[in-house]
């Protein structure tokens, strides 16, 4: 089935940037993309799709996410972190249910679909049952059962968590033609032994599977481990070999000049949180400097609980205003850095060559947002309107892999009204 | 005509706050809300709609925008304010007719009703042909022709823009029942003469109009002052009696404690434009010290220029999140006192007494936000989903004087298509 969108302006990747080619072609094959530009393809097409007064952009990739935390949505906001934490979030985490885990996966996809995002990062609980759920639904995902240890006298490998983390991995990896990609994670430098990390960096290692941490997201986190081992956490992680293979930091808000050369040397990616960042009181994150020093950045919602949505555009956003403002310089991050951070960096992080960008070859993940919208009226320049002026709203299609899941409000993959109900359901048990 | 709308989360105001009366009923007697109520009415209306699944709430109040400039929207985006400024956006101000800036303050109001502002402040030229559009689309505005005066030999009186100030008044204010107000504006501290301040805050007091200006928004502005005069922008403005009576200040960035103390006893609003700062690198408004220490602040987009768009729940989530994050304590600022700025705080600069909180005898400006959409379940907490969670397009229903404006997409006042062709129309001949 080969079909072909005609008639929208189309974000393309050339030379290590995203162009905007007005009016274009994009050709699909099956899940690939197999065409692009601004003359008819001479190759037939079995269907042509115009979209006029659309812009097709690549699908959005969240870099850091708890999608379980979307039936906690609003729980706790406004109070102290460790009582947000500790009193309000942890309590009703621990009555969740698997099935309650899968609802949550499935509104936060709802959300997640709705707003552009075709693939994302998670780390949660209960990941085997939210893995079928992503599979049914037809998104990416990269997820991780996080690993975390208290006890030095604890063995890694026979532990609970550690033995969940290896059957995701063996049931999961690679499931749905690739869609579902299986990490291996620590929660954090301040919820685990060295014992743990080591063990968590070695499976890791040697499956090639990538490693997702929380790193410098407080103050109070990077001088504790200062404190206790006389290193930042960065280098505290690297010191255990946890950064031997491809690897991804939450947050960074807190990172050292050191730091920031050390994640440059190892290819480490920093997933900005800009949202959770601010609600939480965390700080702002040195994005200007890690981009300015080389270390690739990514883009993340955190979890909905801390932000309190799952929308990226509304983050890209966030993230070209603040840094300007913080730092009082309008110059800083520019609308096509932004949305890189929110596409193709996202997707190197979850380890997928194929996607991130609009190029021939890569897969199909296709977002087609509506700019015949008062808001997006005049359109001088396609990015700059995208990462300025767009909402999450303006989406009208998404698509994964080549297959449409998401249009014009209505979920081809996803039964919207139960799991609307269902999640409600839950959130009032969950709550009461 | 008697309507009750039913079934819908009410944002009633009471004793001084904010409260949710879950499935409740309002009625609306003309223009006015004669009931609230979680009980059915005892009087009879002519007619009932059924709001389930929606939240209503006051209609939104932007304190400080310059509409005109939706015609410039992205233009110069990521420049240094200078170059913004006067390289880019005066060149192309320079060129606008009087039919630009009608298409302009259309636009804005295309977007402004879809996303739930029902009343604006508007700081612009050509004011005459835009009250007439105002009128016409049935919003509230408050108008003004800024005042501008570089030469200190030049008559305040008879200067050209005075005279076009005077006869705005003159022919506009409380056109519309009221709709349409007309208050008296100086540009700023560093565009204008003491002469010409004090000629206007002479004219303001002598017909009890509001004084709407440029207060302290950068850092070079507030440093320039001191220099220039031994003062503040703020105390100067006060020493030439702009102050005097209801007067409301954009910005206030770099305010001085003592400002701050001056402007809360003069009753001066200042205007909070959150996005804009970021924007162009003007800073961040001490927004948790002005409202700890009694200073009112409403809520502002600036114009679409320097944002790029005028929606306001965007910039409450924004403000919600901004000062917790750059002061680092997530207890400032809880979406009760958000909302009031983004309504009663604007409400009351705009010299409005019956609007800005649904209470009964205040007039129906209200707005419906649809929350049967993935992203704001569950509601654990109304005014917290509205603030941290929705977007702009979560809006369904906005309505003025009683009067619905807009709805699920559709103008019943304005001419969509006819003012986006003009707009795309205007903004390339201005461009090119």
């Amino acid at each position: 089935m080969k079909r072909l969108l005609k008639g929208a302006d189309v974000l393309a990747w050339e030379n290590g940037g995203f162009r905007c080619l007005k009016n274009g072609y994009l050709g699909i094959d099956g899940d690939r993309i197999d065409y692009i530009g601004t003359a008819p393809p001479a190759l037939a097409y079995d269907e042509t799709r115009d979209m006029t007064h659309t812009l097709l952009l690549p699908g959005l990739v969240n870099g850091h996410t708890h999608t379980g935390m979307s039936l906690l949505r609003g729980l706790g906001s406004d109070l102290p972190l460790k009582e947000w934490l500790f009193d309000t979030v942890f309590p009703v985490e621990d009555r969740l249910t698997d099935e309650d885990l899968k609802i949550g996966m499935e509104l936060a996809m709802l959300e997640m679909l709705s707003s552009g995002t075709t693939a994302f990062t998670d780390m949660y609980m209960g990941a085997g049952y939210t893995a079928q759920a992503v599979l049914d639904a037809g998104m990416k995902a990269n997820l991780c059962r996080p690993l975390q240890s208290f006890d030095p006298e604890e063995d890694p490998m026979t532990c609970r968590r550690m033995q969940e983390m290896l059957s995701l991995y063996d049931q999961w990896n690679g499931a749905g033609n690739g869609r579902i990609q299986v990490d291996f994670s620590i929660h954090a430098e301040y919820t685990c032994t060295k014992k743990m990390v080591r063990a968590a960096a070695e499976e890791a290692r040697r499956r090639g599977a990538g490693m997702h941490i929380h790193l410098s997201e407080t103050e109070a986190e990077q001088q504790a481990c200062v404190e206790k081992y006389g290193m930042t956490p960065a280098r505290w992680f690297d010191s255990l070999g946890a950064f031997s293979g491809r690897a991804y930091a939450a947050h960074g808000v807190w990172l050292t000049t050191e730091d920031r050369a050390l994640l440059k040397e190892r290819g480490v990616t920093v997933v900005h949180c800009p949202e959770s960042n601010l609600k939480l009181g965390s700080g702002v994150a040195d994005v200007p400097a890690l981009i300015r020093e080389g270390v690739a950045v990514a883009l993340g919602t955190d979890g909905p609980a801390s932000n309190n949505n799952l929308n990226l555009i509304e983050e890209m956003h966030l993230v070209s205003l603040l840094h300007k403002g913080v730092r009082r310089d309008p110059t800083l991050l520019s609308p096509g850095q932004v949305l890189q951070m929110a596409t193709v960096n996202g997707a190197r992080l979850q380890g997928r060559t194929d996607t991130g960008v609009l190029t021939v070859g890569n897969k199909a993940d296709i977002v087609a947002l509506d700019t015949d919208r008062p808001h997006l009226v005049p359109a001088i320049d396609p990015i700059s309107n995208l990462v300025y002026s767009a909402q999450g709203a303006d989406v009208v299609m998404t698509m994964v892999d080549g297959r449409v899941l998401y249009e014009n409000g209505e979920y081809l993959t996803m039964d919207r009204d139960r799991i609307l109900f269902e999640a409600r359901q839950a959130a009032r048990r969950l709550l009461s």
